[in-house]
C-alpha cells in the first residue's frame, strides 16, 4: 500500500498523478474501514479525499498551516500526516478524534468542532506570521455550510483587508448537513453554473481575489488551481466544487443520511435502525401536531432538522411552518425574539454546544424584550455528544443566569411535553427547555399543565432531615438516591423537582429549613455557576448544610458517562458516603 | 413650530417638500438642545435625520414597521413619534432614552443597543408577518460600521432567501464609530463611487435587490426611493450615502470625535476635557511600550479603540501591531487566540456587555486550545454604562465558568499594570483582566508580579471570626467594611483579596475555617452564577457561615449607581447589619 510508506505529507511529493489516484482509493478504504465500525462524518471526508492529496502534494505542512473547518473532513489528512493507523488498524480506532487535534500531531492546529472558526483562526496564523515577518502560506479549508455562520463572514470581511498571503479553500459540495439555506448559495450556485465567472461574486465583494476548480474530485485539476496560489501575496478564495459522499453510491444519493454515520454494512448501506422512542422524532410528531392545528406555530432550527426529528418529510409537511436558518445561530435567536414580539409562537431548536454561540442574542435580542419564543436544549447532559468540542455541560451557567429567562428542566417524557406546550402557549416569558436526555421515562402521575407560576418546586417525596433536589436529567439520579439513603439510614430524605433552573422557590426552601439538617443538590452540567450553588448561597448563613453534586468544571474528551459520573462522585453510594458524616 | 402638530408620523403626510426642510432644521434644534446639555450619540442622529422623516411620509408606522439598528440614530425617529419634549424641554431629558424602546412608544417595537441586530429582528417580525398572512412593510434600519457583525450578515443571507417585503436601508455614512475595517468597506466605496452601479455589489450576492442614493440627506431623493420600495414583494437594499453628523461642521469634520458627545458648546464646538488619569489612556500608553519593545505584541480591538486610548494617533503609533477588526467580536477572539497560538502576543479589548457576544468562540476557539492571548474586559462594573443594553454586571457568570480561563480581578491600578504585563508575557493560560472601574486607585505596596501560581488569594489584614472575600472592584468596599465591622465590634475582621475570579484557593479557604466563623463576598457584578456562590458552595458542609453580596439577577435601565449600591445592600452599614445576628 503506498500509504504505509507516507509517515508526513513530504512523503507525497514524489509520487506520480497515477499513484495519488490510488492513493485516493486506499485512503477510501481507511474510511471505510473505520465508519464501518466505529462510524464517524461520512460524506465530509468522502467529498475531499483528492482535495487533501493535492494539498498536501502542493503545500508543506506543517511550515504551510491548513487549518480546517469543523474539521469533519480531515480523516484523510489524518491518513497523511501519520495516522492512517487510526483507520486501517481496528485497535488504534480510538487513539485519534474525529476532528483535527494538535495533541495527535504537528499537522494539526486547533482542536475545533464547531462551524465556521476556520477562517478567523487562519487569519490569526496569518497576522502572526506578518508581525514574525515569516513566509509560510496560511491556508482554511470552509465548507459551503459553514459559510453561512457569522463568525466566518466575520473573518472574510477581516481577510478581504488584509494585504498578505492567504488562502481560502471553499469546499463547495453545495449541502450542509441537510441542504443549505440562505441567499448566498444561490450565489454559489451561479459560481458553479458559470464556471466562476458570474458577475456577481460574494468573494469579490468581500475584497479577496477569487479562483474556481469544477472538478474539485480530480486531482490534477487542484494541483494545478492550488500550484497557482502557493506563495501569492493577497488572500484568495480557491472555490473547488466537490461531490459529498464521492466513491460511494448510497452517499452520493442521499447526502443528508451520510452526513454522518452509524456503523454500517458497506455492501447493502444498511445501518442498524431502532424503532425505539426517541425525543428527536417524538417532538417532531409534537410540534406537527401544534402546527397542524395552529399556523402561527413554526420550529426554526439553525443546520440541525434532524436532530429535532425534521426530516425531509417533515420538514416537507411543515412547510412554511419549518424554517431552517443554516448555519446561523444567533440570527436565529434575535429572529424567534421578533416573531413571539408579533404574536406567533417560534419554538428554536439546537444543542446545548451550539447554543453557547447565542449569549448575546439571548440576553439582548430576547430576555431584555421579554418575547415568549420558546428554546429547545439537546443533549445538554453528560449523556449527551462527547467530544470534547461538542459538550452538552456549561448550558447551566450560560443560560441560567441570563434574566428574565425561564429555564425548564423536565424530569420526564410527559412533564417535557407538558413544559413545551405550555411554553408555546404562554406570552409572558422566554422559555428555555433543557430536553431529557438519559432515555425516555414514563410516568403516570398527574403532570402539572401550567408552570406560569415561577419558580414553585415540585415535592415528590415527603421525608425530614435530609432533602434532594435533583434537577431534570439527574431525578432519577435523586430517586436512587433517596431509596438508598432510605435503605441505609432507615430515614426517609424529601426529594424535590426543582423544575425551574432560573429561580429559588424561597418559601419551600425556607419551610425546609425546619424539619431538614441537609441539602443535595444533583445536576446534570458543571457545579460552577449551576443551579446548586444558588442553593447553597440561599443557605449560605444558616445552620442547614448544603451538598452540591454535579460535574467538574472542566473540558472532558471522549469519555465514558459512567466514569464520568463516577469520578464526580454521582452514585447513590459516593452521596451517602459523602454526606453521611 | 411644525413639529408642536406633529404628534405620530400620520401627521407628516400633508407637509409639503418645503415644510419637510424646514422639519428637519427644527429636529437638528432639538438634537442641539439635548446634546449640549446632556450629551449623547451626535452623528448618528445628525446623519440620519432626512432619512428619518422621508421614512416616516413614505411609510405608515406603526402598521409599516421600522427597526433600528443599535438604535444611537433614533433620536429624530423618537422627535417624530411623539416624544419631542425629550429633546426640548430638558425637564423631560430623563424621560426618554437613548435608544429605541416599546416603553415609550407603539413605533418602537425593540430595546436595542446592540449593533448588527436591526436585519434579524425585521425578518422575524417579516416571517410573523407571513405566517399570519399579514402585508405590512418591514424595514431594517442598518449603519454600515454594524454590516461587518456576524448576526447582521446571517440576517442578510437569510433575507436573501426570502420571498416576500423586506427592505433593509444601508445607512452609509462611511464610518464605524472609528473608521470602517474589512473588504467589505471597499465594496461599499466601489458602489458609492459609481452610484450603486459596479459590477461587484455585496447585497446581491447575498441575494437581495439593490438600489442605490447618492443624496442621502435630500429628503426628495430619499422620499421617491422609498415611495419606489414601498410593498415591494421581495427583498431589496436600499443604500443610502449620508454624512455622519449633518448639519455641524465640526462633527462633519471630525467623525469619530462626534460619534458621541458629552455635553458641549454648541458655538465653540468644546466640551471639558478631563486631564485626569484614566485607565484608557493609561493602558494605550502601556501597550505602546510593550509593542515598541517588542514586535510581537498587538492589541486587538473590535471597532472601539478610543475606548482603550487608543486614539487616531496611538493608532498610527501602533502601526501594524493594532488591529481594528470592525464590528466582529467573535472574530476577533478566534483571531488573537490563533496569533497567540503562533506565539505572538496579543491583547484584545472590549467593553463588558460586548465580550457577550463571544462565549462560544471564547470556549471553542480560545480555551478548549489553551491559547495564551490576554483579554481586557472594560466597563466591567456596576460603576460602568448604564443602559439596559449597555450592562457591565454579567461578564462573571458568563465567562468565569468557563473551562481553561484564568479571569483576574484587580483591586488598584499597580496590580492591573502588574497582571498585563504577566498575562502578556506568559505563555500558559488564556488570560482575560477585568479593568478596575472605581477609579485610579494607587497603592504604595509591593504587587506581585507573578500569577502563574493560580488561585492564590492573597490576605491583606490578619484578622478573625470575620473574613471578608473583596473582589476586585469591590476591594475598597471590603476595606471600609472590615473598618466599620471592627469599629462596631471591636474585633479586627480579614481582609482577602481574591485575585482570581476563576478558581478558589481551597488551601486558605480550609485555613480559615479555623479562626473564622463568618466569611463575606463582595463582587461587582451579579451574584447568580459568580465568584460568592463558589464560595459559599465550597463551605456549604461545614459550620462556616457564608453571606454573599453583589448584585442581584436582574436588567437595570438608566440607573443611579449609588442606589443600586443600596438597593442590594452594598454600604458597610448594611453589610455589618446583615450579618451581625
Amino acid at each position: 500500500m503506498l500509504l504505509d510508506n507516507i509517515s508526513s505529507p513530504a512523503d507525497l511529493k514524489n509520487l506520480s498523478f497515477d499513484q495519488l489516484v490510488s492513493l485516493a482509493g486506499e485512503i477510501r478504504e481507511g474510511l471505510f474501514n473505520r465508519l464501518t465500525k466505529k462510524g464517524g462524518h461520512f460524506g465530509p471526508n468522502f467529498g475531499f479525499v483528492e482535495a487533501t492529496i493535492a494539498l498536501h502534494f502542493v503545500f508543506d505542512s506543517p511550515k504551510d498551516k491548513i487549518v480546517f473547518d469543523v474539521s469533519h473532513q480531515c480523516y484523510p489528512h489524518k491518513m497523511l500526516t501519520g495516522r492512517a493507523y487510526g483507520f486501517f488498524d481496528e485497535t488504534q480506532f480510538s487513539k485519534i478524534s474525529g476532528y483535527s487535534n494538535p495533541d495527535e500531531s504537528e499537522h494539526d492546529f486547533f482542536k475545533v468542532g464547531h462551524t465556521s472558526t476556520a477562517v478567523s483562526l487562519a487569519c490569526g496564523l496569518a497576522k502572526a506570521r506578518d508581525l514574525k515577518c515569516q513566509n509560510e502560506n496560511i491556508i482554511a479549508v470552509l465548507g459551503d455550510g459553514s459559510l453561512s455562520g457569522g463568525e466566518a463572514l466575520e473573518a472574510l470581511d477581516f481577510a478581504g483587508e488584509q494585504n498578505s498571503n492567504f488562502i481560502v479553500v471553499l469546499n463547495d459540495n453545495d449541502m450542509s448537513i441537510a441542504e443549505n439555506h440562505g441567499g448566498i448559495y444561490k450565489n454559489l450556485k451561479e459560481l458553479r453554473e458559470s464556471n466562476g465567472k458570474c458577475a456577481s461574486n460574494i468573494f469579490k465583494s468581500f475584497g479577496l481575489d477569487y479562483i474556481y476548480v469544477d472538478k474539485g474530485n480530480d486531482i490534477p485539476s487542484l494541483i494545478e488551481a492550488f500550484q497557482k496560489v502557493k506563495n501569492i501575496d493577497h488572500p484568495i478564495v480557491v472555490h473547488i466544487n466537490t461531490l459529498k459522499g464521492c466513491g460511494y453510491k448510497p452517499a452520493e444519493e442521499n447526502k443528508e443520511l451520510w452526513h454522518w454515520t452509524a456503523p454500517f454494512n458497506r455492501q447493502t448501506a444498511e445501518r442498524p435502525v431502532s424503532n425505539a422512542e426517541n425525543y428527536n422524532s417524538m417532538t417532531a410528531e409534537f410540534l406537527l401536531k401544534k402546527m397542524a392545528a395552529d399556523s402561527t406555530v413554526a420550529f426554526v432550527c439553525p443546520a440541525v432538522p434532524a436532530n429535532f426529528g425534521f426530516t425531509k418529510q417533515n420538514r416537507e409537511k411543515a412547510g412554511k411552518q419549518f424554517i431552517d436558518t443554516g448555519i446561523a445561530e444567533e440570527h436565529a435567536i434575535a429572529l424567534v425574539s421578533a416573531m413571539a414580539k408579533k404574536g406567533t409562537k417560534p419554538v428554536f431548536g439546537t444543542h446545548s454546544s451550539f447554543i453557547q454561540r447565542t449569549y448575546d442574542q439571548l440576553s439582548q435580542d430576547l430576555c431584555i424584550n421579554k418575547n415568549p419564543a420558546t428554546l429547545l436544549v439537546n443533549t445538554a447532559s453528560v449523556w449527551g455528544m462527547n467530544d470534547i468540542t461538542h459538550l452538552g455541560i456549561f448550558d447551566i451557567p450560560l443560560m441560567s443566569n441570563i434574566p428574565e429567562l425561564v429555564y425548564l428542566a423536565p424530569t420526564n417524557c410527559e412533564e417535557y411535553f407538558a413544559m413545551l406546550d405550555w411554553s408555546i402557549e404562554q406570552n409572558k416569558f422566554p422559555v428555555a427547555i433543557r430536553m431529557p436526555c438519559n432515555g425516555i421515562i414514563h410516568t403516570t402521575e398527574p403532570v402539572q399543565k401550567d408552570y406560569s407560576d415561577l419558580n414553585k418546586y415540585k415535592i415528590t417525596q415527603n421525608g425530614s432531615k435530609i432533602a434532594i433536589l435533583a434537577l431534570g436529567d439527574f431525578f432519577q439520579l435523586g430517586e436512587k438516591t433517596a431509596d438508598y439513603i432510605e435503605q441505609q439510614s432507615g430515614q426517609k430524605p424529601t426529594l424535590i423537582n426543582p423544575r425551574y433552573i432560573t429561580g429559588l422557590d424561597k418559601e419551600l426552601l425556607t419551610e425546609l429549613k425546619k424539619t431538614h439538617e441537609k441539602i443535595i443538590t444533583l445536576e446534570d452540567g458543571i457545579l460552577d455557576g449551576g443551579f446548586g450553588q444558588k442553593i447553597a448561597s440561599f443557605y449560605g448563613s444558616s445552620p442547614v448544610k448544603v451538598y452540591n453534586f454535579g460535574l467538574k468544571k472542566e473540558f472532558l474528551d471522549r469519555y465514558n458517562a459512567q466514569e464520568v459520573l463516577k469520578n464526580n462522585h454521582l452514585t447513590p453510594e459516593q452521596i451517602w458516603q459523602d454526606i453521611k458524616n
